[in-house]
């Protein structure tokens, strides 16, 4: 059995941005956190749904009829096959909740595409 | 497409304790938001891992052999078939993430037992 994650002492342990890490796994999907800076790329995922929960700073994730603008304590779910690039005008740690075959460019590749098999868990 | 959800703001609409309010949906897993206040019963889930989120105060999650004490930023995983029993010994705001089949007394009945299909979304 897994022990207890402080999200804050994982989210310590590290400084890249844009690059999710694994905190936690239950039911085929994982907790990840991820360090958010500038601008992300537009992508989607074809068969899975994704929650970003903002713990600090603001996140912003454009849709391609409207925004979501995200503040602490705040969470906004994509459903599969939207298309969305989130935007961090400031920095911000947030927390992913997804199925454990996510590909973070969702169908596009990119600098910042991680196969989902090499994530790394912290 | 849901809107993003404030999780302080979806706790402001009431205030019954023990019993999960769902306010996200994903992938097959529902997003929850409860409070709680004392002892909650000895139950386990036969198929769900169920992760408990604490957002504000303190949550002992009783297991048969050990206990974990969770602050607020913290999170556990109580794998599937594994006993246990909330204690919040101040109030707590707590999210859960599981499987939207969990039961939320397990196998066990009680008062507190409220039928999957019967949560309140909010």
């Amino acid at each position: 059995m897994a022990d207890k994650v402080s999200l804050a002492a994982k989210l310590a342990t590290f400084d890249e941005t844009w690059v999710p890490k694994v905190v936690g796994e239950l039911n085929g999907q994982y907790v990840k956190v991820v360090k958010c800076e500038g601008e992300y790329v537009w992508h989607h995922h074809e068969q899975e749904d994704e929650l970003f929960y903002v713990l600090k700073g603001r996140l912003r994730i454009l849709l391609r009829d409207r925004e979501v603008a995200l503040e602490a304590g705040e969470f906004f779910i994509v459903p599969r096959g939207v298309e969305h690039k989130p935007v961090a005008d400031e920095p911000a740690e947030v927390v992913l909740f997804e199925p454990v075959t996510t590909r973070n460019t969702g169908t596009v590749d990119h600098a910042y595409t991680i196969e989902a098999r090499e994530l790394e868990k912290i």
